[in-house]
């Protein structure tokens, strides 16, 4: 199986390695990290540089394709060479996939029209603007699209697509490898459950870089 | 803020890029990483390659230590350059962690003598080796140490270290700007939980790379 993960300038690393931990290790699968410019790619927070080594048409069929988010989406949201390789390879990919804002990329592309989709809680209300219906679920399967909520949530869709495609039994020893038995400390990952003054604070405190 | 991040050839992605996409959004935050030998460090699965431009001695005294665990970590155990640096950082830091077998090479390197400490589960008993007390918890701190459980557990333990080092106000909104509220799709992330097949089997289906 080949997964190809797309980057770009500005992408927010947990988004691409929840899923590239847990779906690169499935046996016979062999990960690909792809950009329009291959070489040093750089992050969102600007410290970290993946050296991508294959560029966008070396990768023309892959079995699974992932696109995170992070502020460089705003980059990606226009037609060009991106939306183009997403148009092509979804037409063979078992599973197109996408991890919180990584939605509105694919959506843009126009591969998601008129299906059911989810991505960052702050980013829902866009996917209308382009025909995909929000759906505030943190991981979403319609058809063979694979959507997740943010960041953190690429995790659990990876865990799910594991489980359909190897089996339960291969995305549970998964699971237990990578010991992903969540306790976390505060109970503030959504909208829906953190302080109401915290949600609406949360972009002065951590202003989009 | 200065968060030094030490990578070697063949770590986990997962197990530093948890802490470094909380920790490193943490305002007044620069996060390094560093490595014996600067330039491409190839991880576990060897199809990610970051850029590292610091060496170990470009970073004497980082606030925040994190050491990683990974397939590689076996080769980090015999007393050297990373050891010799940890003990110096550890003189200085606000805090030193580890993730997954990270916490084997601290031991190693000897900082953690007679302190509590977590590691992966499949690891664990082997911190008696180094006159460490193996604490099953997902997080563990005592003194300024903090570890963590396996792979994902790192994050949990930097929203953990977020709130002691900025308040409980600034790790709520890290934990909702990632959307942290997981929803594993099994119920296998600990040893405990996990079906006893699929602990006994672990080691067949996903053998160490």
């Amino acid at each position: 199986m080949q997964v190809a993960i797309a980057l770009y300038p500005e992408f927010t690393a947990l988004d691409v390695i929840g899923p590239y931990d847990v779906l690169g290790r499935l046996p016979d699968t062999e990960v690909v990290f792809v950009a329009e410019h291959p070489g040093l790619v750089r992050n969102d927070l600007r410290s970290l540089s993946i050296n991508v080594v294959a560029g966008l048409a070396d990768m023309p069929n892959p079995d699974v394709v992932i696109v995170g988010g992070g502020p460089g989406q705003t980059e990606q949201m226009s037609d060009g060479s991106l939306h183009d390789w997403l148009r092509t390879v979804d037409r063979t990919s078992a599973w197109t996939t996408s991890v919180c804002t990584g939605t509105l990329i694919l959506a843009a592309a126009g591969v998601l029209t008129g299906r059911r989709a989810t991505t960052h809680w702050g980013a829902l209300e866009h996917l209308t603007e382009f025909g995909v219906t929000p759906t505030h679920e943190r991981v979403v399967i319609d058809g063979h699209y694979a959507t997740a909520a943010g960041v953190s949530a690429g995790i659990d869709m990876a865990l799910t697509l594991a489980g359909l495609i190897a089996g339960d039994d291969a995305a549970q020893a998964l699971q237990l490898l990578i010991e992903y038995a969540p306790e976390p400390p505060y109970n503030s990952g959504s909208p829906d459950s953190a302080p109401v003054e915290i949600v609406e604070k949360l972009f002065t405190l951590f202003p989009p870089s």
